[in-house]
């Protein structure tokens, strides 16, 4: 059968071309399609279905710190967006233009949100008069639109999904908190739930978000040693607010300007998953935002039995896990390399000699190891594995992020530890944003962040050998 | 306290000004933001939460069905849209138009998504070639935008939350019966968790949707005796797919073209809320869809335990329903005027007598009724009336919908009814689209729909007198 064949034709090895792996896994793993939209995908039930997990403990977690959700319009006046100078610039080049609506022009052109601060600012310079009105700690659930120029799925799109949150509060110090616990509570999700272990960080001033005072960023390593930026946390301190006149009276019966923040994340977690975690047989989900954790394949499903059995067995684990049974009338063979491709952590296979032995075999994604199991004891067998697999993913990914890890004392050595070895460098920087443009210009590395994790490697600049103030982690990013 | 005295200032009523009465109610009960950006709300936490309800249980019943949701883009290439020529015609007046990707003019303008069906279509294209791919049972959660002259929140806005659902089948029964099937579970969504009684029907091919063969609908009556399409699901035949070549090889080994539906609810259910259970206190939300059930008001909260009690009161209510707790420093005057303005179903008031006597009061915001309740029974009795409204709620509201329903049997009658009794008219019609219009011009009444539930009230159409050919209702619309 043709459409058989399709999926269990190997992909494209990591080795051989990391970039061809991937595009092969999202499309044969089926999470997203390309559509006829330039720059844009579609996101296919499996792939959406690991954003809507993702959705989910984010917005739990969101919520417990006092997180409330609103939804703001998608466009953004022209003479709104111009409100904040830095702001403006850093965006004005890659939004998308709505000139026209029906068949009439527009009075005032419109943009399609790249990002919300300038409309929160808006809404909060109407709603905010006193002090009992902070802090507004608003969140979004939402597409933004940047028009990029090279495009990959999940990475870099025209449109994506993301959250952003947005607040709003008294004082410098309040703001600060929160920019520092969404940072936390980001790399904490992405460490426990999605098994990514992150560096976490504040970017230099040339990486900083356009307005900001300051921004934060967790930092993962792909497997091909490139860094991915996979959340950011911003400090903005009173800068929107003035630009939007944003005053509260205060107890003191004086009027004040609030301290805002924002931080946000994306579908490229999902990206992030992909190359942190894939193999040459395709995706290897963490257990614990895996859509489905099981799935259940009989063998000979035409024998008598088979079938029933492998229904019993999906309702007992129903309660433990989430889990499916593939039932459709593909070989074995094929249903594994498909349930391989798609990344479930666990395959249970039943056949008729499995049952007439009241036992199992139970398939690890993530390492194949194999283990036949007593029926009487499957739910306990399973929750187990998939605890166990959660946490050595993360093992795996912190051991493979700290052999890509090199520390480089002088120029020299940064830039042979560029040319050979792919992931983070640790160095030391005096500061200067020169010595940050010439690495790039040099090597194509840039600052990943200036790590809460410092550590005294030398006393100077590995550029330009000048007294060092900070280490960075330094890395090819995508 | 200036913020205080803004909440328990009255509203309008709803006899006096009924389009005023809404206005205030979404604004006080803090529902919505009027935003910067013409024609656009901003949808706040109170606004936000009911359509986080509403979506968490449709996506449940939808996903018990066998949908999955997927992500489009927001984008549709001007000749994408132009494909289907009905489609097109009915969309095309009312899209905003982006014309530009930062400083460069686009090679083709693209329309933001008024509806999606161009892209689903061109997405089953590419992704249907058997009918192993059949059926495809696809929805998404998003915004569209679609050019409004005259705008109102949450019934009319250029841009709007919804749920597209996009469905691809091998026959035109499989079709049909998914078509009904979305229209049968609006309908018990809305009755049974909105607690708004709907007439299900066919709209007449007057009032169809732009490329459909039949569109259903359900149809709500409002408190001011006004319609409100609630929902709809759409039957396309085969028109999209041989215009999108959407074509499976059957088991026949026979090329076939698909046949489609698709299906969507909006953020217009909580006006549809507000309108049908507000009252000239505010809000009055089911407690099925109420984000907070219940609300507990400590009484003199200064005195020696009363703050200790309300919390294990708090702790005692969240394992039965959704419950907070107002420990403000406002009076309880203005906390029972909150509460009520937001429709919170239930409220408990606890103070030191009643800690006293180990009771509270209970008091229903739909009725008001008050119940004095022993603390040992609090869980018991709060769950039991948390049922209890829910149900009565719906009775209201199709006894209401019920009074003003009338029946016209000649033109006189119909024309009277619409002049001096405010809801639906129950008449027979001929099927010609001349006395729809002639109806439509001399009244302002329009069809809503041909119901599933016929009835036979005479020979003939309540307009031309010719024979009729069904019962139709009609009424006026937002």
């Amino acid at each position: 059968m043709a459409n058989d064949k399709k999926l269990v034709e190997s992909i494209t090895s990591m080795e051989d071309d990391f970039a061809q792996w991937y595009t092969d896994v999202v499309k044969k793993a089926e999470l997203i399609e390309y559509s006829s939209v330039k720059g844009c995908m579609i996101l296919r039930p499996s792939g959406y279905a690991i954003w809507e997990m993702i959705q989910q403990e984010l917005d739990r977690r969101f919520k417990e710190t006092g997180v409330e959700n609103v939804y703001m319009p998608m466009f953004i006046p022209e003479s709104l967006l111009n409100k904040e100078k830095d702001h403006v610039e850093g965006f004005a080049p890659e939004v998308a233009w709505v000139t026209h609506g029906g068949n009439d022009p527009l009075a005032e052109r419109m943009c399609i949100r790249p990002t919300s601060e300038t409309l929160f600012c808006d809404f909060y310079s109407n709603i905010i008069q006193s002090y009992r009105d902070l802090p507004k700690l608003y969140n979004q659930w939402c597409s933004v639109c940047r028009w990029e120029k090279t495009t990959r799925p999940f990475l870099r799109t025209t449109e994506f999904l993301w959250q952003e949150g947005h607040t709003a509060h008294a004082t410098a110090e309040d703001a600060e908190e929160r920019t520092i616990m969404m940072l936390n509570l980001y790399a904490d999700f992405c460490e426990n739930v999605l098994a990514i272990p992150m560096i976490k960080g504040r970017k230099t001033d040339k990486e900083k978000f356009a307005g900001a005072e300051a921004t934060y960023t967790i930092e993962a390593l792909m497997h091909d040693g490139k860094a991915l930026q996979s959340g950011t946390s911003h400090n903005f301190g009173d800068g929107f607010a003035k630009a939007f006149d944003i005053q509260y009276t205060d107890k003191d019966n004086k009027l004040k300007y609030v301290h805002q923040t924002s931080w946000g994340m994306t579908t490229r977690l999902i990206g992030a998953i992909i190359m942190v975690h894939g193999d040459n047989s395709g995706l290897v989900l963490p257990p614990m935002v895996a859509p489905t954790q099981v799935m259940i394949i009989p063998i000979m499903q035409k024998k008598e039995g088979v079938l029933e059995k492998a229904d019993e067995l999906q309702k007992r684990l129903e309660k433990v896990c989430r889990v499916k049974t593939d039932t459709t009338d593909k070989t074995p063979g094929f249903k594994f390399a498909e349930q391989e491709m798609r990344g479930i952590p666990l395959r249970v296979e039943i056949g008729p000699k499995d049952i007439e032995a009241n036992q199992a075999v139970i398939v690890r994604r993530d390492t194949r190891e194999k283990y036949t199991v007593s029926l009487d004891e499957l739910e306990s067998r399973i929750s187990e594995l998939l605890v166990t697999i959660q946490k050595d993913m993360l093992d795996r990914a912190a051991k493979h992020r700290d052999a890509h890890t090199t520390t480089a004392l002088n120029y020299d050595e940064f830039k042979e530890a560029v040319a050979t070895k792919p992931g983070f460098i640790k160095a030391m920087w005096c500061g200067d944003v020169a010595c940050e443009n010439k690495i790039k210009e040099d090597t194509t590395a840039t600052s990943r962040c200036m790590p809460f994790s410092q550590e005294h490697l030398s006393d100077n600049c590995v550029c330009c050998g000048k007294p060092a103030k900070t280490m960075v982690y330094w890395g090819k990013a995508y």
